[in-house]
C-alpha cells in the first residue's frame, strides 16, 4: 500500500486504460475516492459491476468536482470535446491529465477550454493490448511500462513531481519529453506498427488466389504476430492518425522508401544484401529484452503462457 | 509412446526444426535409430551434447545409409547440396522429404539428383520461433500446427501416407497442396511479414530523429511485436526471398498498393475510411483464436508468461 496522494480522483474514460488505472488505484490505496465517468451508459454499467469506482455518473461535470486529479482516458480526437465539458466543475489547484496517444493535437485541442487556475500535465503511458472496454483492465498493465509527461513551458514544478510520483506508484517508470518529440517517438514506435499492421492483414484479407481459411490456418508461420496489432480499437486509431498526421506520413514515407530497397534487393537477387538487413535487425531485439520491455522466451512465451 | 514408424531416421540438418523432430521423434518412440549430420562440426558437437541422436557425421553420405526415412532441414538455398551429397548413398524405398518453406523452388534443387528408386515427397511443418541451432528446439514445436505436403504426380500413395502418419505423430495436422500454391500461400502468410518486419526495424533503427534507445525503451506501444519475426536466421531468410522471389514480389506489390491507398486517406483526413479499414481487420484475430492457431490471452499472453 502506497500513501493517498490524491484525496479525489475522476477517471473520464473508462476502457483499457481508464479502467486499469482503477483497478491499481484502488490496490495501491492511492485515493479515497475514484469517480468515474463516460459518455456511454452500457459501459458505465459495466464499470459499476465491476465495482471500479465509488461513484459514477453519465455527466463528466459532476464527477470532476472536488477532484484533485482527474485523467483523461479518451480516444485522442474526443479530448477537446471532454476539456469542454469538464472545465466549468473543475476545482482550483486540481491536476488535470490525460493518457492520449498523441500530444501535440490534444494540447491544442484541450488548452483553449481550461481555466488558468488548473496544473494541465498531458501524459502518455505506454502501455496498452489489443483489448479494450472496462473489463479489459488490469492492475499491473503499468508494471515496469514508461509513462511520460510533456508539461509546458511554466508548469508548476511540485504539481509535475505530484503527478510523477502517482505514476511510479502505478508501476510506472517516468520520462519527459518535448510535446513534438514525443510525437514523432510514438509514429515510429507505435504509430506505424499499428498502421502496418492493419495494411497487411488487409492486404490478406483481399486476395484471390489465397482463400482466408488458408490465411488463418497456416498463420503461425508469421502473419499472426500482426493479428494482435491489427486487433486494436479502431476508433482509438482512426483518431490517432488524424491527430498525428504529419508524423505519421514522415515515418511512412521512410519506410516505403526502405521497403523499396528491400524489393529490389529481392528482384535483383541481391543476397549480401539481403543477408545484411536480416542480420543487424537481431540486436534490436536483444536490447528490447535486456532493457526489460520485452519477455525472454521464444515466441513471446505463448508456449509457457499456454502451459497454464 | 506411439509404434516405431521407420527403423532408422536421419536427418540433415539439425538447427530449431531438425532438433525439434529428434526430440519428438525421441519421445514417441518413432523409430530404433536416429542419425544425425550437419556442416558445422561445432553444430554437431552441440547436438551430441543434447544428446539428440544415437549416430553423428559430418558426412551425411554416411547417415543416409539403411535409412528409411531422410529429413533435410537446411536452408532452401542448400537443398540441392545436400540432394547432391546423399543421393548416391540412399537406400532403395527409402523417403526423402524436407522441411524448407519453399516447395517450387526446392523440388527444383533436388529432384535432379535424387535416384528414380526413393520416395521424393517434399514437406513443411508450418512452426517455429525466431530462435535458431539445436538447442532451441523442444518436442512440442509441432504441436497443433499444420504440415503441407506437396507430393509430385505419380508419387507411391503408400510412402505419401506412411510420411502422413509421421508428420501426425510429431503432433502435426496434416494437409496436401500443390507447390506453386504453397508457394504463394506462404508468401502472404510467412515470408512477407517477415520482410515487413526487418524492414520496419531497420527504418526504426536509421532514423536521425529519434535516438535507438527511444525505440527500445518505448517498443512495448506496438514496435517489439515486430522484432521478434526480424530477429529469425538470416540466412534461412536471405535464402526465402531468393528462392520464392515471385510470389514475394507479387504480394509485396499487393501490400504497397493498398499502403498507399492507407497513405492517401491519412493525408486526407479520411476518418470514415480509415474507421472502416481498421475495423474488419479485427475478426481475422477472432477466427485465428478459434482455429488454435494463436493463444486466447491479451498481449500473446505476455503477462501469463512472465508470471511463472
Amino acid at each position: 500500500m502506497s500513501d493517498i496522494l490524491f484525496e479525489k480522483i475522476a477517471l473520464i474514460g473508462i476502457g483499457l486504460i481508464g479502467s486499469s488505472l482503477a483497478r491499481v488505484i484502488r490496490r495501491e490505496g492511492l485515493t479515497n475516492h475514484i469517480a468515474i465517468s463516460t459518455r456511454s451508459e452500457q459501459t458505465l454499467e459495466e464499470a459499476r459491476q465491476l465495482g471500479l469506482g465509488d461513484s459514477y455518473s453519465i455527466d463528466a461535470k459532476e464527477v470532476v468536482l472536488d477532484a484533485d486529479l482527474v485523467i483523461i482516458s479518451v480516444p485522442v480526437g474526443s479530448s477537446g470535446a471532454a476539456a469542454e465539458q469538464i472545465a466549468p466543475a473543475l476545482k482550483a489547484g486540481a491536476i488535470v491529465t490525460d493518457v492520449g496517444s498523441t500530444k501535440a493535437s490534444v494540447i491544442g485541442q484541450m488548452l483553449p477550454f481550461l481555466p488558468k487556475n488548473v496544473h494541465f500535465i498531458p501524459g502518455h503511458p505506454i502501455a496498452g493490448t489489443e483489448k479494450s472496454g472496462p473489463s479489459a483492465g488490469f492492475a499491473e498493465l503499468f508494471r515496469g511500462r514508461w509513462c511520460i509527461l510533456t508539461p509546458l513551458p511554466g508548469t508548476d514544478q511540485n504539481a509535475v513531481e505530484r503527478l510523477g510520483r502517482f505514476w511510479e506508484a502505478c508501476g510506472s517508470r517516468l520520462d519527459t519529453m518535448d510535446p513534438n518529440h514525443h510525437d514523432k517517438v510514438l509514429a515510429i514506435v507505435s504509430h506505424l506498427p499499428h498502421i502496418i499492421a492493419y495494411n497487411i492483414v488487409g492486404t490478406a484479407d483481399d486476395l484471390e488466389t489465397v482463400t482466408e481459411s488458408e490465411v488463418i490456418k497456416y498463420s503461425a508461420s508469421g502473419f499472426r504476430d500482426f493479428t494482435r496489432l491489427a486487433a486494436s480499437d479502431p476508433v482509438m486509431w482512426r483518431d490517432i492518425c488524424l491527430h498525428n498526421k504529419d508524423a505519421i506520413l514522415e515515418m511512412l514515407a521512410r519506410f516505403s522508401e526502405d521497403l523499396s530497397s528491400l524489393q529490389r534487393a529481392i528482384r535483383w537477387g541481391d543476397g549480401d544484401k539481403l543477408f545484411e538487413m536480416f542480420t543487424h535487425t537481431r540486436d534490436v531485439r536483444r536490447s528490447i529484452i535486456e532493457a526489460g520491455q520485452e519477455v525472454d522466451l521464444p515466441d513471446f512465451g505463448r508456449q509457457a503462457a499456454n502451459k497454464n
